[in-house]
Protein backbone atom coordinates (compact mmCIF):
# COMPACT_ATOMS: atom_id res chain seq x y z
CA UNK A 1 0.00 0.00 0.00
CA UNK A 2 1.29 3.31 -1.25
CA UNK A 3 1.24 5.75 1.91
CA UNK A 4 3.55 9.16 2.70
CA UNK A 5 3.93 10.76 6.06
CA UNK A 6 4.07 14.62 6.55
CA UNK A 7 3.69 17.49 8.92
CA UNK A 8 0.17 18.27 9.83
CA UNK A 9 -1.51 21.85 8.77
CA UNK A 10 -3.93 24.07 10.28
CA UNK A 11 -6.70 22.46 7.73
CA UNK A 12 -6.30 18.96 9.00
CA UNK A 13 -7.52 19.85 12.56
CA UNK A 14 -10.82 18.52 11.32
CA UNK A 15 -9.26 14.75 10.76
CA UNK A 16 -7.03 14.81 13.51
CA UNK A 17 -10.07 15.39 15.85
CA UNK A 18 -11.96 12.34 14.20
CA UNK A 19 -9.40 10.14 14.89
CA UNK A 20 -8.83 11.78 18.53
CA UNK A 21 -12.58 10.39 18.67
CA UNK A 22 -11.73 7.22 17.17
CA UNK A 23 -8.81 6.02 19.50
CA UNK A 24 -11.05 7.47 22.26
CA UNK A 25 -13.61 4.90 21.63
CA UNK A 26 -10.82 2.04 20.83
CA UNK A 27 -9.89 3.12 24.67
CA UNK A 28 -13.54 2.72 25.78
CA UNK A 29 -13.97 6.57 26.88
CA UNK A 30 -15.26 8.66 23.80
CA UNK A 31 -17.72 10.58 26.36
CA UNK A 32 -14.27 11.99 27.91
CA UNK A 33 -13.30 13.99 24.47
CA UNK A 34 -13.26 17.78 25.59
CA UNK A 35 -12.15 19.28 23.16
CA UNK A 36 -13.42 20.75 19.53
CA UNK A 37 -11.15 21.37 16.39
CA UNK A 38 -11.54 24.85 16.77
CA UNK A 39 -9.25 24.45 19.62
CA UNK A 40 -6.97 21.90 17.98
CA UNK A 41 -6.33 24.18 15.17
CA UNK A 42 -5.49 27.33 17.80
CA UNK A 43 -3.28 25.14 20.15
CA UNK A 44 -1.72 23.28 17.50
CA UNK A 45 -0.80 25.90 14.88
CA UNK A 46 0.20 29.30 16.26
CA UNK A 47 3.09 31.09 17.10
CA UNK A 48 4.29 28.86 20.09
CA UNK A 49 2.65 25.85 19.48
CA UNK A 50 1.20 23.34 22.48
CA UNK A 51 1.91 20.60 20.31
CA UNK A 52 3.03 18.87 16.98
CA UNK A 53 1.63 16.59 14.60
CA UNK A 54 2.60 14.31 11.43
CA UNK A 55 -0.22 12.62 9.85
CA UNK A 56 -0.40 9.67 7.17
CA UNK A 57 -2.09 9.67 4.05
CA UNK A 58 -3.25 7.57 1.10
CA UNK A 59 -4.21 7.72 -2.36
CA UNK A 60 -7.79 8.91 -3.11
CA UNK A 61 -7.62 5.52 -5.03
CA UNK A 62 -7.33 3.69 -1.53
CA UNK A 63 -9.23 5.81 0.50
CA UNK A 64 -11.30 4.43 3.89
CA UNK A 65 -14.61 2.86 3.02
CA UNK A 66 -16.00 6.41 4.86
CA UNK A 67 -13.98 8.19 1.77
CA UNK A 68 -10.90 9.71 3.89
CA UNK A 69 -7.30 9.79 2.51
CA UNK A 70 -6.29 11.06 6.50
CA UNK A 71 -5.82 7.51 8.38
CA UNK A 72 -3.30 7.91 11.07
CA UNK A 73 -1.36 10.43 12.77
CA UNK A 74 1.12 10.91 15.25
CA UNK A 75 1.05 14.10 18.10
CA UNK A 76 4.22 15.02 19.71
CA UNK A 77 5.89 17.76 22.01
CA UNK A 78 8.62 18.57 23.41
CA UNK A 79 9.67 17.85 27.04
CA UNK A 80 12.99 18.36 29.11
CA UNK A 81 14.80 15.96 31.64
CA UNK A 82 17.25 18.31 33.78
CA UNK A 83 19.96 15.29 33.51
CA UNK A 84 20.13 14.90 29.86
CA UNK A 85 18.12 18.13 28.24
CA UNK A 86 15.43 18.12 25.33
CA UNK A 87 12.91 15.38 24.86
CA UNK A 88 10.46 14.16 22.62
CA UNK A 89 7.25 12.55 23.83
CA UNK A 90 4.87 11.36 21.97
CA UNK A 91 1.13 11.63 22.89
CA UNK A 92 -0.92 9.74 20.69
CA UNK A 93 0.02 7.13 17.84
CA UNK A 94 -3.00 6.33 15.98
CA UNK A 95 -3.98 4.60 12.76
CA UNK A 96 -7.46 3.25 11.39
CA UNK A 97 -8.52 -0.51 11.95
CA UNK A 98 -8.69 -0.63 7.96
CA UNK A 99 -5.33 0.07 7.48
CA UNK A 100 -3.21 -1.27 10.05
CA UNK A 101 -0.55 -4.01 9.34
CA UNK A 102 0.84 -1.96 6.62
CA UNK A 103 3.77 -0.82 8.31
CA UNK A 104 2.05 3.30 8.53
CA UNK A 105 2.48 3.13 12.86
CA UNK A 106 6.06 2.03 12.82
CA UNK A 107 6.59 5.07 10.12
CA UNK A 108 4.59 7.66 12.32
CA UNK A 109 6.64 6.77 15.18
CA UNK A 110 9.75 6.56 13.25
CA UNK A 111 8.96 10.08 11.86
CA UNK A 112 8.57 11.29 15.40
CA UNK A 113 11.74 9.38 16.59
CA UNK A 114 13.78 11.44 13.60
CA UNK A 115 11.82 14.83 14.09
CA UNK A 116 13.37 14.46 17.90
CA UNK A 117 17.11 13.82 16.53
CA UNK A 118 16.91 16.40 14.67
CA UNK A 119 16.05 18.89 17.35
CA UNK A 120 18.59 17.54 19.42
CA UNK A 121 16.34 15.17 21.57
CA UNK A 122 18.03 12.52 23.93
CA UNK A 123 15.36 10.16 23.59
CA UNK A 124 11.18 9.58 22.77
CA UNK A 125 9.36 9.14 25.96
CA UNK A 126 5.80 7.92 25.98
CA UNK A 127 2.86 6.53 28.14
CA UNK A 128 0.67 3.13 27.68
CA UNK A 129 -2.15 1.83 29.93
CA UNK A 130 -1.27 -1.18 31.17
CA UNK A 131 -4.08 -3.30 30.06
CA UNK A 132 -3.12 -2.09 26.38
CA UNK A 133 -0.84 -5.16 25.82
CA UNK A 134 -0.66 -5.22 22.07
CA UNK A 135 0.61 -1.56 22.39
CA UNK A 136 3.02 -2.52 25.14
CA UNK A 137 4.69 -5.39 23.37
CA UNK A 138 4.58 -3.48 19.87
CA UNK A 139 7.08 -0.41 21.89
CA UNK A 140 8.91 -2.84 23.91
CA UNK A 141 9.59 -4.94 20.51
CA UNK A 142 10.68 -1.71 19.31
CA UNK A 143 13.29 -1.43 22.23
CA UNK A 144 11.75 0.76 24.77
CA UNK A 145 12.25 0.55 28.02
CA UNK A 146 9.32 0.79 30.86
CA UNK A 147 10.21 2.95 33.20
CA UNK A 148 7.20 2.05 35.22
CA UNK A 149 8.42 -1.77 35.64
CA UNK A 150 12.15 -1.00 36.15
CA UNK A 151 12.59 2.13 38.28
CA UNK A 152 9.06 3.16 39.84
CA UNK A 153 8.00 6.00 38.01
CA UNK A 154 4.23 7.00 38.97
CA UNK A 155 2.31 9.83 36.98
CA UNK A 156 0.70 12.11 39.17
CA UNK A 157 -2.13 14.91 38.64
CA UNK A 158 -3.65 18.07 39.58
CA UNK A 159 -7.22 18.22 37.81
CA UNK A 160 -10.17 20.67 38.89
CA UNK A 161 -10.48 21.67 41.67
CA UNK A 162 -7.13 20.41 42.90
CA UNK A 163 -5.08 22.83 40.60
CA UNK A 164 -7.41 25.41 41.02
CA UNK A 165 -7.20 25.06 45.12
CA UNK A 166 -2.83 25.22 44.43
CA UNK A 167 -3.14 28.12 42.06
CA UNK A 168 -5.18 29.92 44.81
CA UNK A 169 -2.62 29.55 47.13
CA UNK A 170 0.08 31.37 44.76
CA UNK A 171 2.10 33.75 46.35
CA UNK B 1 11.35 33.50 56.39
CA UNK B 2 10.99 36.02 53.90
CA UNK B 3 11.52 34.60 50.54
CA UNK B 4 10.04 35.43 47.21
CA UNK B 5 9.05 33.45 43.63
CA UNK B 6 9.99 34.77 40.32
CA UNK B 7 10.53 33.77 36.94
CA UNK B 8 14.47 32.28 36.25
CA UNK B 9 16.11 34.15 33.91
CA UNK B 10 19.26 33.09 31.27
CA UNK B 11 21.88 34.27 34.38
CA UNK B 12 20.03 32.26 37.07
CA UNK B 13 21.14 28.96 34.67
CA UNK B 14 24.49 28.18 36.94
CA UNK B 15 22.25 28.55 39.66
CA UNK B 16 19.69 26.27 38.64
CA UNK B 17 22.78 23.70 37.21
CA UNK B 18 23.58 23.90 41.00
CA UNK B 19 20.63 22.83 42.04
CA UNK B 20 19.38 20.16 39.50
CA UNK B 21 22.81 18.43 40.48
CA UNK B 22 22.11 18.77 44.43
CA UNK B 23 18.66 16.85 43.71
CA UNK B 24 20.46 14.49 41.89
CA UNK B 25 22.83 13.96 44.62
CA UNK B 26 19.64 13.62 47.12
CA UNK B 27 18.51 10.84 44.49
CA UNK B 28 21.95 8.65 44.51
CA UNK B 29 22.27 9.20 41.01
CA UNK B 30 24.61 12.31 40.59
CA UNK B 31 27.10 10.73 37.67
CA UNK B 32 23.72 10.61 35.52
CA UNK B 33 23.65 14.96 35.06
CA UNK B 34 24.96 15.32 31.94
CA UNK B 35 23.84 18.76 31.38
CA UNK B 36 26.00 22.07 31.52
CA UNK B 37 24.52 25.42 32.81
CA UNK B 38 25.40 26.44 28.83
CA UNK B 39 22.85 24.07 27.60
CA UNK B 40 20.70 24.45 30.13
CA UNK B 41 21.10 28.82 29.20
CA UNK B 42 20.26 28.08 25.51
CA UNK B 43 17.21 25.36 26.05
CA UNK B 44 15.29 27.53 28.33
CA UNK B 45 15.86 30.98 27.01
CA UNK B 46 15.80 31.11 23.45
CA UNK B 47 12.76 32.28 21.40
CA UNK B 48 11.40 28.81 21.31
CA UNK B 49 11.64 27.53 24.87
CA UNK B 50 11.92 23.67 25.74
CA UNK B 51 11.30 24.50 29.44
CA UNK B 52 10.45 27.47 31.80
CA UNK B 53 11.48 27.84 35.48
CA UNK B 54 10.48 29.69 38.31
CA UNK B 55 13.08 29.90 41.36
CA UNK B 56 12.51 30.91 44.83
CA UNK B 57 15.20 33.52 46.64
CA UNK B 58 15.86 34.80 50.34
CA UNK B 59 17.38 38.11 51.39
CA UNK B 60 21.24 38.48 51.28
CA UNK B 61 20.73 38.13 54.74
CA UNK B 62 19.26 35.01 54.88
CA UNK B 63 22.08 33.11 52.81
CA UNK B 64 22.33 29.55 52.65
CA UNK B 65 25.82 28.19 54.82
CA UNK B 66 27.38 28.26 51.46
CA UNK B 67 26.64 31.85 50.51
CA UNK B 68 23.23 31.40 47.94
CA UNK B 69 20.38 33.26 48.03
CA UNK B 70 18.70 31.29 45.20
CA UNK B 71 17.33 28.35 47.26
CA UNK B 72 14.57 26.81 44.93
CA UNK B 73 13.65 26.06 41.86
CA UNK B 74 10.44 24.48 39.97
CA UNK B 75 10.86 23.55 36.47
CA UNK B 76 8.19 23.37 34.09
CA UNK B 77 6.93 23.09 30.52
CA UNK B 78 3.48 22.73 28.65
CA UNK B 79 2.71 19.45 26.90
CA UNK B 80 -1.17 18.22 25.43
CA UNK B 81 -3.71 15.81 26.42
CA UNK B 82 -5.79 15.30 23.21
CA UNK B 83 -8.88 14.64 25.04
CA UNK B 84 -8.44 18.53 27.13
CA UNK B 85 -6.39 20.56 25.62
CA UNK B 86 -3.60 22.58 27.27
CA UNK B 87 -1.37 20.89 30.12
CA UNK B 88 1.48 22.14 32.47
CA UNK B 89 4.02 19.51 33.71
CA UNK B 90 6.30 19.70 36.09
CA UNK B 91 9.19 18.31 35.70
CA UNK B 92 11.86 19.19 38.95
CA UNK B 93 10.77 20.91 42.28
CA UNK B 94 13.81 21.59 44.39
CA UNK B 95 14.30 23.30 48.03
CA UNK B 96 17.50 23.55 49.42
CA UNK B 97 17.26 21.23 52.51
CA UNK B 98 18.40 23.76 55.12
CA UNK B 99 15.10 25.86 53.92
CA UNK B 100 12.53 22.94 53.94
CA UNK B 101 9.55 23.48 56.02
CA UNK B 102 8.77 27.22 55.61
CA UNK B 103 6.47 26.80 52.66
CA UNK B 104 8.71 27.19 50.04
CA UNK B 105 8.01 24.04 47.85
CA UNK B 106 4.46 24.96 48.08
CA UNK B 107 5.09 28.42 47.03
CA UNK B 108 6.69 27.10 43.82
CA UNK B 109 4.39 24.61 42.92
CA UNK B 110 1.21 26.63 43.56
CA UNK B 111 3.00 29.33 41.22
CA UNK B 112 3.52 26.60 38.79
CA UNK B 113 -0.42 26.03 38.97
CA UNK B 114 -1.26 29.82 38.89
CA UNK B 115 0.91 30.14 35.27
CA UNK B 116 -1.02 27.22 34.20
CA UNK B 117 -4.26 28.36 34.69
CA UNK B 118 -3.14 31.98 33.27
CA UNK B 119 -2.26 29.69 30.03
CA UNK B 120 -5.89 27.89 30.14
CA UNK B 121 -4.07 24.26 31.26
CA UNK B 122 -6.53 22.21 31.92
CA UNK B 123 -4.48 20.40 34.93
CA UNK B 124 -0.82 19.81 36.67
CA UNK B 125 1.12 16.88 35.82
CA UNK B 126 4.44 15.48 37.55
CA UNK B 127 5.97 12.17 37.93
CA UNK B 128 7.47 10.21 41.31
CA UNK B 129 9.88 7.75 42.31
CA UNK B 130 7.55 5.05 44.44
CA UNK B 131 10.41 4.67 46.65
CA UNK B 132 10.28 9.10 47.25
CA UNK B 133 7.37 8.41 49.80
CA UNK B 134 7.81 11.99 51.11
CA UNK B 135 7.27 13.78 48.23
CA UNK B 136 4.47 11.42 47.00
CA UNK B 137 2.63 12.04 50.19
CA UNK B 138 2.69 16.01 49.52
CA UNK B 139 1.38 15.63 46.22
CA UNK B 140 -1.49 13.31 47.22
CA UNK B 141 -2.28 15.42 50.35
CA UNK B 142 -2.60 18.01 47.72
CA UNK B 143 -4.75 16.60 45.95
CA UNK B 144 -3.24 15.05 42.78
CA UNK B 145 -4.28 11.36 41.85
CA UNK B 146 -1.66 8.49 41.49
CA UNK B 147 -2.73 7.51 37.80
CA UNK B 148 -0.21 4.91 37.26
CA UNK B 149 -2.22 3.25 40.42
CA UNK B 150 -5.51 3.80 39.53
CA UNK B 151 -5.40 4.06 35.74
CA UNK B 152 -2.44 1.36 34.83
CA UNK B 153 -0.60 4.37 33.16
CA UNK B 154 3.60 3.31 32.32
CA UNK B 155 5.93 5.33 31.34
CA UNK B 156 8.25 3.71 28.33
CA UNK B 157 11.41 5.81 26.95
CA UNK B 158 13.46 4.73 23.98
CA UNK B 159 17.13 5.94 24.54
CA UNK B 160 19.99 6.40 22.80
CA UNK B 161 20.24 2.83 20.42
CA UNK B 162 16.79 2.33 20.52
CA UNK B 163 15.99 6.00 19.02
CA UNK B 164 18.51 6.05 17.01
CA UNK B 165 17.47 2.73 15.04
CA UNK B 166 13.84 4.22 15.44
CA UNK B 167 14.58 7.52 13.25
CA UNK B 168 16.75 5.46 10.88
CA UNK B 169 13.45 3.79 9.92
CA UNK B 170 11.99 6.65 8.88
CA UNK B 171 10.06 6.88 5.40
Amino acid sequence: MDFSIRAAKPEDSKDISRMIMELAVYEKMPDQVKISHKELEQDGFGANPFYHCVIAEVPEKQKSKDGHTTVGYALFFYTYRTWKGRTIYMEDLYVMPEFRGKGIGKALMSTVARIGQEQQCACLQLSVLDWNRPSLDFYLAKGAQDLTATEGWHFLRFDGDAMEKLAQEAP
